[in-house]
């Protein structure tokens, strides 16, 4: 390769690394204008008009001028650049212990269609769980006619993943080991022709939390996850947590009782086997597996002062401190974010969890914590899936075709374009 | 900024990334030619002398023939560039619980002499430690002729310390409390006129175990520490885990036996309080204070087949596998490494260690761990402090101040160095 040629690779390197930004801020905040973008990006203006210009020509953006609503300074309102409705989305498949959901999701964390059934997957058959959610979706992607082109597909799993190839390599919850799910799903979907993507559900609901919901603006950010068993999604200066095969984060069965109960892992007193929904149910006198129902009629004796029900309560709490303490200590956190059954029972747990904390966590990592509960619901899945999907093209845009001949405004000086380009990605990194 | 001055700053950008990345691979590595270098920076020939040449003119390396005892392919044998014995250096200090230690460390960690001072630090007050300190480096300093030029201090500190200013929060073992090691060290040594950095005792022995020692080559990697207290270090993809202010890796201080023995933190069944030396030596009916000699008399004792001291060993390493096992399914490490006291008695640990991982770790993350002991010894402190001290001038070597001007060879078309660094730089990221 000549000069000519390495000045032309490391051009379009930095040019689809600023294409990328310029998408990521898209994604997670609103629509923005184009001062705004160069302003956020450290770009000049002429290199975000040509950046918007290419993200327009591959049908992902749009602009348009500001709605007359917003308040705007005198003289002409400039236009904003936006996410298209009818650009590249995601299809999120959720399948978990009592039902599958299935949504297709936009850039920007829009839900456009969404879909469940429940169903148990307990020990199911995963080749019929593929195709039970081929049937489930099959309607969803027929009713959106001009909703978002499908580019990936991204699968949540209440299992171990494997972050190499999507592999299950268990999922004790629905009775799996070694399921090849991301192979079945393909074939299922195979007329889609995209790429799958598959994760563990308390992985990809605490991306979606911290990328949109409670974890917003952390860098170091821990949501635990109480459905069924107990899971954890954990962000370390600003990335997910994966260890060196994707199987981080087992939170749930850390020791913290070591003669504790017995474990459905084999162990004793795992996290989970103390402070899980069987482990709060069983103490509080109901039947360990009755599930929504039992915690249901749990919450509404805790909320007429049933004592046997507040007791057990504060004490599954005073276990979820004792864990959430050493999490502080390993952690150092700016937040801590309970979900799933956690949040349901907040008002009940959050008073023995301070306290553990207070006990047991060391005094500078503990002033700088805050406890809260999720903020994005039952959608948490579906749109952390959605992320996963998405991460491809958010990283490289011009995986999208071109539909179109960029905008003149486009060719710009080539000499200014590199050097500004290379100067917005130096500042980045 | 016209336009020439973007690409004239982008262009420096580029430049100064690649010569940090030379000079990274020149301290972790050994001395290479320039081809061995072209190749795994993946930068031309032409772009590598260049950087060789500047940092040769910064007096950081010097080229020099290999020696004829090393096989060569046959023609002339290419110099290798290699680290100056005489260029930038730091000044490493290890205040610990019973002796304060320094060194003066060159790049590539090369220890160039080292002094120290056995003497109880406990309660002391922080202004006589460092004037002792003083009074103990000078000595050092001045026997060093040909030796390295001092660019930074790296002071190593048992303790909680806050990584934005080198405040140290809290140093239990010392008696310290809020104490502002980093201005302090900084006056006594003003006549150096060098940055001053602080940091945790196990997360610096850690970086030096993860770059030169029992973790080289891991992505994700633990240590755990026993030295008076139970302290550790982790690796999580490459970096060392800081938390939201630098207070993570608090391992000793995480409950794993709730109602157990009362911890110095003043919480209950903290890691440390079950598995530290305080508690080994209590378990085996020695003096719980009774510090190197009890525990030398104990090993001696498990050595003769005692079986007082071979049961509480063993129970030292259930306590210890429990807490691994905790860490192994948070962080699904490639190693975890024992180092203090955990490497000593390693021989009687680790059997009860493995029983518990098997026991308590998940199959998946337990299947690709390895345990090890650290291979530094007592060096790893020093060499981690000097970690710290040199990373700004490894990031960034153009701080050194040019001694000559760069050879002609430097000279080469400025399109060609621009599009090759650039290209290295995105390879790399």
């Amino acid at each position: 390769m000549g000069i000519r040629g390495e000045v032309e690779g490391a051009q379009a390197e930095i040019r689809r690394r600023n294409l990328s930004r310029l998408l990521q801020e898209l994604h997670v905040s609103r629509p923005l204008s184009r001062s705004e973008l160069a302003a956020r990006l450290h770009l000049d203006r002429s290199t975000v008009a040509s950046l918007v210009s290419e993200l327009a020509a591959r049908r992902i953006v749009q602009e348009r001028r500001r709605s007359k609503s917003i308040p705007q300074s005198p003289g002409r309102p400039s236009p904003v650049v936006e996410l298209r409705a009818d650009g590249p989305g995601a299809l999120a498949v959720d399948l978990a212990t009592d039902w599958m959901g299935a949504a297709v999701v936009g850039l920007g964390g829009k839900v456009m269609a969404s879909t469940r059934r429940d169903v148990s997957l307990c020990n199911s058959q995963p080749e019929k769980v593929v195709e039970d959610l081929g049937a489930l979706v099959r309607p969803l992607l027929a009713s959106l006619e001009n909703g978002p082109r499908i580019v990936a597909i991204g699968v949540s799993v209440p299992g171990l993943v494997r972050s190499g190839d999507g592999h299950v390599h268990e999922a004790p919850a629905l009775g799996w080991r070694d399921v090849p799910i991301r192979e079945l799903i393909r074939d299922e979907f195979q007329d889609l022709n995209v790429p799958v993507f598959v994760g563990n559900d308390a992985d990809l609901a605490t991306s979606a939390e911290h990328l949109r919901g409670s974890g917003r603006g952390t860098t170091d950010f821990i949501c635990i996850w109480g459905e069924g068993g107990l899971g954890a999604g954990i962000v370390v200066d600003g990335r997910l947590l994966a260890g060196s095969a994707g199987y981080a984060g087992e939170v749930g069965h850390v020791t913290v009782d070591p003669d504790g109960d017995l474990c459905h892992c084999g162990a004793r007193g795992c996290l989970e086997s103390v402070v899980g929904e069987e482990a709060l149910l069983r103490r509080s006198g109901r039947d360990p597996l009755g599930g929504t129902a039992a915690l249901e009629d749990l919450i509404g004796a805790a909320d007429r002062g049933d004592q046997a029900a507040l007791s057990a309560l504060a004490e599954s709490g005073r276990g979820l401190g004792i864990g959430i303490a050493g999490l502080v200590n390993i952690f150092n956190p700016n937040r801590v974010s309970l979900g799933g059954l956690y949040a349901r029972v907040y008002p009940y747990v959050r008073a023995p969890i301070l306290r553990e904390l207070e006990k047991r966590a060391m005094p500078a990592p503990r002033a700088m914590v805050d406890l809260v509960t999720v903020r994005l619901g039952a959608n948490a899945l579906l749109l952390g899936a959605a992320e996963l999907a998405l991460a491809p093209l958010l990283n490289d845009p011009a995986i999208m075709p071109l539909q179109q001949e960029p905008a003149p405004n486009d060719a710009i000086d080539t000499a200014e374009a590199l050097a500004s380009a290379a100067h917005g990605m130096l500042a980045q990194g």
